[in-house]
C-alpha cells in the first residue's frame, strides 16, 4: 500500500486549527495587506479578496442596513459600515481551496453579488478560491483540453429525461476507433452534477495529469445522486413511470453491512446508475463496455454510493475510489478471493483535519464511516486487495481534499 | 419575403402596454389567485412564483431589514413584512418569457436566494420565466437530445485559452463520416457564451425541431463577442499575447456604413471569429468547412456584430441572422450582384414592443439601430436578396424574441 502523508505539516497545521477553533473574529496579528481579487469572483469583481493567510475580506453596499455578516466556515463575521455606506470585514485564515459562504444582510441570507455561483448545501450560492501551494494540478493551462458535456438523456426504464455532465478525454474526437474506459465520478449531499466540474476542477485536473502523461485517458460521467425523486430543475420529466419500476437491481444498495443503511437509502439511485446510466454511456459514447474498464467514485456521500453500488455489482465496475465517505472493511467481503480477482484497486481517501486528532477543528470522533479508515485500508491490503490510501494536507471535509484525492486516484486508474 | 406579423393579438397587446407604463404599484384588479412556483427556481424553492397574469410574487425572509424591494422590469415594487419576518410583494404582469430581476435590501442589490443564476447585465444574476403561451417550443422533452458542450481551445494567433459552448446535433455522435454545417450564435451586451444556453433554450429549441423534422441538423458555437481584453472568468490565459497580435483582419470591423461605429468596435471579436474561432471549429468538429455551409447569427449586440463581421466576410458565411440589432441597407453593398451570389439568407427580427409605437412600453424612436428594419429588409429584398422579416408578438428587447427569432431562423438555414 502506496500511503502519502505530509507529516511535516502538522505544526502549521496545529496552529491554524487554534485560528479556526477561536470563535472570535478579532485576532492578535493585523491581517497582512496583500490583498488580491478572489479567482472565483465575477469577471470584473475586486471583491471578495484573499490574501496571503488564506482571510477574506468581503465588501457589500448596503447604505440602509444595521447589520451586515460575511458567513462563512460556521462562522459569522460582521462586516463594519463606512461612512459611503459601503461594508467591509475580514474573516479568519481559511483552509487552501474552494469554500462556500454567504452574506447576511440585515438577517437575509443572499448571495454576494460579487461571486460565481456554486450548487452546494442544497442550493445555488457564492464559494471562494483560498490560493494553494498545489494549485497548479488544476489550473486552466495552455494544454489540450477535454470537454465537459451537458448531457440530456432518456432513462429508458423510466422513460424520463435526467441530466448529466461527460468529460470526454483531449484526443476523443480525434480518432473515431479509440475507445476509452470511464469513471463514474460521484458529487456529496446537497451537491449535484455540476459540483466536480464548477468546484471540483475534474476537466483541469485530468487535462494537466494528461498533458504531463501521468494518468491514462478516460471518460467521465457525472450524474446527479442526490435528487432522484425530487423535481428536475430542466422541469418535469414527460411521461415519467415510478422510479425503480422494472428495476431487477432495485434494493440492493441498501448496502452490505450497514453502509447504505447510515440513513440513506441508495436503491434508486443504484437503479439508475446499472439499469440507465452505464447502458446509455456504453451505447452512446466510445468506450470500452466491461468490468475491467469501468471505476466508481465519490466524494462523502457519493463514496458511501460508491461504497455500496460498486461492492454490490462487482461485475460492472472494477476500480473503487471512496473520498471523505469511508472505507472497505475485511468484514463486509464474504468471499475475499473472487474480490481480489474481480476489485483491481480499493483508493480511500480523507483530509487531514476530518481524521488526525491534531489538525481536527471541533471534537467527536473522526469521520471514519465505520471505522478508522486507514486501518481498515490496511486490514484489506494485508488480505491481498490491491489499496492506496491518502491523507490531504491540511484539509477538512472539502472541496480541496477531494480535488487532491482525484488528482491521487486518477493515476492508478486502468493501469493493466 | 415571408413576413410574419400577428396583428390579432395587437388589442391584447395595447391593453397589456398599459399596465406596463403605469408606474405605480397598485392595480384596479385583485390579482388572480393561481400562483405556481417559476419553472427557473432553484430546485425545490416555491418562491418566486408567477400567476396567469404573468405577475411575479417575490419572497424573502429578512427579519431585521426596514426596506425590500423586488427589482423588475425597470421597476423596485416595495415588499411588506409579515409578522414572522417574511416579505413578500407582487409586480405587474410581465411580458411572457425570461426577465432578470434582484431584490433590494436596505439598499444592496443582491440576487434572489430563491432563483436560478443566469449572467446578464454584466453580472450573475436572478432570472424568472413567466409561462408563455408557445412555451412548447422551448420545453424540454422525451426526444433525442443534441449536446451541450463546454470547450476550451487555445486561440492560437494570440496562444490564449478561451472559452465557448458547441451545441452539436443528437446525431453526431452516431455516424463518424457524418458531416454538418455550422451557426455562430451570438448573446447581447452584458451576456456572455452561457446565454444562449441558459437563458435562450438554443438547444431545446434545436432538439424539438429536429424531432418535428423542421430544421436540418447543424452544429452551433457560442462565443464569448463581449469579454474581449478583460480578465478571463476561468483565470488568466497562460503565455497570452496582445489582442490582435498577427491579425490579417483586424480593423475591418469597424464596419461598413457606419453600424459598427455605433460605439462599439468589433475588430477584436472580428479576429477572434475569423482566425481562431472557425479555423479551430473547422479543425476538431465533423463540419462542411465552407461558405454555403456556416451562419453567423445573434442578439442586439450580437446581431451587430453579425452585421459587421458578417458582411465583412462573405467568403466565410452565406446566412445572416439579425436580432434585435438592425438590418442591413441596400445602401452598404457595392456589388449588390455579388452579394446576391454568396447570401443565402438575410434574416431581421425585432420584439412587437420595439418597432410597433401601439406596444412600445416607452417613447423615443424604435430601435431600428440605423432605418425602419422592415423598410429595409423589403427595399433589400426588392434588390433581390432572400429575406425575412419576423415580429415577436407582445415581447421587447428580451429572451423570448430572440427564442422566438433563433425559432423562425433555424428552419431557413442550409435548405440548399
Amino acid at each position: 500500500m502506496k500511503t502519502k502523508t505530509i507529516c511535516l505539516l502538522t505544526l502549521m497545521v496545529g496552529s491554524v486549527g487554534v485560528f479556526a477553533q477561536t470563535n472570535s473574529t478579532s485576532s492578535t496579528a493585523e491581517p497582512l495587506n496583500d490583498w488580491q481579487p478572489a479567482t472565483s469572483n465575477q469577471q470584473g469583481k475586486q471583491y471578495p479578496q484573499v490574501n496571503s493567510e488564506g482571510r477574506v475580506r468581503a465588501r457589500v453596499i448596503a447604505s440602509q442596513a444595521q447589520s451586515v455578516q460575511l458567513d462563512l466556515g460556521g462562522v459569522k463575521y460582521p462586516l463594519i459600515k463606512g461612512d459611503d455606506g459601503v461594508w467591509t470585514g475580514i474573516s479568519k485564515p481559511q483552509d487552501e481551496g474552494f469554500h462556500y459562504y454567504q452574506l447576511v444582510i440585515d438577517g437575509a441570507q443572499v448571495p454576494d453579488p460579487n461571486s460565481l455561483y456554486f450548487y452546494g448545501a442544497g442550493r445555488w450560492g457564492s464559494g471562494i478560491e483560498i490560493p494553494a501551494k498545489d494549485e497548479d494540478f488544476y489550473a486552466l493551462k495552455n494544454v489540450p483540453h477535454g470537454q465537459l458535456r451537458e448531457v440530456l438523456y432518456t432513462a429508458t426504464t423510466s422513460n424520463s429525461v435526467r441530466h448529466c455532465f461527460v468529460y470526454t478525454p483531449p484526443d476523443y474526437d480525434k480518432d473515431p476507433n479509440q475507445r476509452y474506459p470511464v469513471l463514474y465520478l460521484q458529487h456529496g449531499m446537497g451537491e449535484n452534477e455540476t459540483g466536480w466540474g464548477n468546484q471540483g476542477h475534474a476537466n483541469l485536473i485530468m487535462d494537466n495529469l494528461l498533458a504531463e502523461g501521468k494518468a491514462k485517458p478516460f471518460i467521465i460521467v457525472m450524474e446527479n445522486g442526490g435528487g432522484i425523486g425530487g423535481p428536475r430543475r430542466d422541469g418535469p420529466p414527460t411521461n415519467a413511470a415510478p422510479a425503480g419500476a422494472g428495476s431487477a437491481t432495485n434494493g440492493a444498495a441498501r448496502g452490505p453491512g450497514g453502509f447504505g443503511g447510515r440513513g440513506f437509502d441508495f436503491s434508486a439511485f443504484e437503479h439508475v446508475v446499472i439499469d440507465d446510466l452505464v447502458p446509455y454511456i456504453d451505447a452512446n459514447y466510445r468506450t470500452i463496455p466491461d468490468q475491467p474498464h469501468r471505476a466508481m467514485a465519490g466524494l462523502s456521500m457519493g463514496g458511501m454510493q460508491t461504497h455500496v453500488i460498486a461492492l454490490a455489482h462487482l461485475d460492472t465496475f472494477s476500480h473503487i475510489g471512496i473520498f471523505s465517505g469511508g472505507s472497505v472493511t475485511t468484514n463486509e467481503i464474504p468471499d475475499l478471493g473472487a474480490f481480489k480477482q474481480k476489485v483491481k484497486l480499493v483508493f480511500v481517501s480523507y483530509g487531514s483535519r476530518e481524521i488526525d486528532p491534531a489538525n481536527r477543528r471541533s471534537g467527536g470522533a473522526p469521520r471514519g464511516f465505520g471505522g478508522d479508515p486507514k486501518a481498515n485500508t490496511e486490514a484489506l491490503e494485508a488480505a491481498g486487495i490491491n489499496c492506496h490510501f491518502y491523507v490531504s494536507p491540511m484539509t477538512a471535509h472539502e472541496w480541496q481534499s477531494w480535488r487532491r484525492s482525484l488528482h491521487e486516484f486518477a493515476p492508478l486508474l486502468f493501469q493493466d
